[in-house]
């Protein structure tokens, strides 16, 4: 649908810490890629500043309003990582902005795919994304000073999107399995209502095979070399997804080199699946942060918005470069390669 | 306290599916290293018989009333996995024993040591056992038929006794870190609440280093051999304990060879941490079931009541048997060893 409109506007959004310097290699790999579609006025870049933690602060807000009517205004979001504050930070009362983004946008499905070839590794994560224990936020109670109780909240609409969503991607890539993950033995109403869901769905897709593992022994079956090339699409509920994915990716370099696309039914966001990274800012390390999760993200935008040929160029030069030509992967250590380095590499090979 | 008893009475509880095949080479094992105990009469074994599917389910409780008072004539108790039915099958409604076990008891702190000396990892996991998304088991609520909600608890004293007993650990087994993990980012009420009590234990240990993770990139970290040598005993709430202790495990062989303590005031409680595996015993191949799991929780179980040399004779066969002879693992097929030849094979390196 993309392709369909007159102009398509991709958002890039920096963040902090890092964020900036490899959100700027990340787009300058894209802008380069859509050279001729940038000169016709197909594609234009519009940067959205103010998405800082201090910014978020002094607003007192996830995504300060302004921020929010420019994300809008886009029709495509790149985003680099976002600071959500730790427990006794000083910016402690911000909301997570990635969490918000997320809400806000109702970007329900996190699709995160994991391929490293030469383990058999071929996965692709459908991480529910707006309700699970991440729905209700900050809002849990503290019924007394010793007890606390936060609530977590599955619908079946929520699940039916991500479900649906999930066998359709399998269904058009040819995959054979779909696996879906919870706790519904110890979890049992909302992870019974998860896994209900899912194979209610999975009854439209009598050619996909199904199956349904816990949480607990599924982070055992991913390092297990003799079976993880069994899984191919993976369902979970959103904090699942989340702890699972961050496993996944240390299989094809760690979470500097996976990126993560935030689908809705209006607004979708491609970023990192990692955190700002503050110190190396500090240190003045940022030019040397890794731009492969940001620029992947980069390559699933591509796609998404219609431009497959540029993306498997894109997704072919980032596997060798992070995978078959590993010491290239930028350490964040003054020795190794600067993102622009590593930037200026992966455009060689394409 | 347990050598000033006049007798030691050692309950086991068979369980389901391959729990009582397993456990009888468990028992074996030990009575035979407890021989001369057994023959003066310090030390017991009780069969606690009872606590089946089939049993659990005609009471209609997690643990049948009879069972449970047994249960509590024991001073200390061994168990092998007890089935905890899957939505869907026509057990569906019985509760986990295991969860219902833990309640009852009191058992407060789940212990899973995970050592594989080469490749440096030596971790002792305190996973908290009573509270989180399992304290109240299937009372979550169905607000409408689309609208499922379950709620995580945690406490002050609930948090406080774990992280006491893993700051203790630390202290008398000269360990120099310990690592809080939580998602305090996100579920900031509960895990808000977890990170905070430890800390404040953590206060009156001035001399271990504490650092806290979260659960998502701790998966991660794992696996990364640069970075999982740092860890040494990890403090996690239920469900993240859950989670992180299947995935380590696998680093020493799988679940199949890890045990597991549960720790109460009042009693003790030692099992293996996988599941029944009914279609094994369908299939008649329970006799090649891996007793690996059930032999360490019996290990530990020696140390615990104060057999600390046998506990490490034991410890020392079973590193040999399952690591540097892997090939001797129950593989569960009939080409393998069977539970009873593996067992002998134990008792003859002891
Ligand atoms: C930063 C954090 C709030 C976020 C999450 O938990 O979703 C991150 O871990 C992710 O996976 O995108
Ligand atoms: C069987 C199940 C209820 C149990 C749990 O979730 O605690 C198991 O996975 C474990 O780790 O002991």
């Amino acid at each position: 649908r993309y392709q369909d409109l007159d102009q398509i506007i991709i958002g890039v959004i920096g963040g902090d810490g890092i964020g900036p310097a490899i959100t700027a290699q990340a787009r300058r790999v894209l802008e380069q890629l859509l050279a001729d579609e940038i000169k016709a006025g197909k594609v234009v870049f519009k940067t959205i500043d103010g998405c800082t933690i201090e910014n978020r602060a002094a607003a007192g807000k996830a995504i300060p309003d302004d921020v929010l009517a420019e994300i809008k205004t886009c029709n495509v979001l790149l985003k680099g990582p976002t600071t959500t504050p730790r427990k006794g930070d000083k910016w402690a009362n911000v909301e997570s902005a990635n969490v918000a983004m997320r809400k806000e946008l109702d970007l329900f499905a996190n699709v995160r795919p994991v391929k490293v070839p030469e383990l058999g590794i071929d996965w692709t994560f459908f991480r529910e994304n707006t309700e699970c224990l991440y729905a209700m936020g900050s809002q849990g109670l503290n019924i007394s000073d010793d007890l606390a109780i936060d609530f977590r909240v599955i619908t079946t609409p929520g699940t039916e999107r991500i479900a649906r969503l999930a066998f359709e991607y399998a269904k058009n890539n040819n995959k054979k399995r779909v696996t879906i993950v919870t706790k519904a033995n110890v979890v049992k109403t909302t992870d019974g209502k998860f896994l209900d869901v899912c194979k209610q769905v999975a009854g439209d897709y009598p050619d996909i095979e199904v199956d349904d593992w816990y949480i607990d022994i599924m982070t055992a079956k991913l390092i297990d070399e003799k079976r993880r090339g069994q899984f191919e699409v993976l369902i979970l509920p959103n904090l699942y997804g989340d702890i699972l994915t961050d496993e996944a990716a240390e299989f094809q370099g760690g979470v500097g080199t996976a990126g993560s696309a935030n689908l809705g039914k209006q607004y979708s966001m491609f970023e990192a699946i990692h955190g700002s990274a503050p110190r190396m800012v500090e240190e003045g390390r940022d030019i040397y942060a890794d731009p492969c999760s940001v620029i992947r993200a980069g390559a699933m935008l591509l796609s998404h918005i219609g431009y497959q040929e540029k993306a498997d160029r894109l997704f072919t030069a980032l596997e060798e470069c992070t995978i078959k030509e590993r010491k290239l992967v930028i350490t964040g250590r003054p020795d190794g390669a600067t993102g622009a380095e590593f930037a200026d590499y992966i455009l060689s090979k394409i």
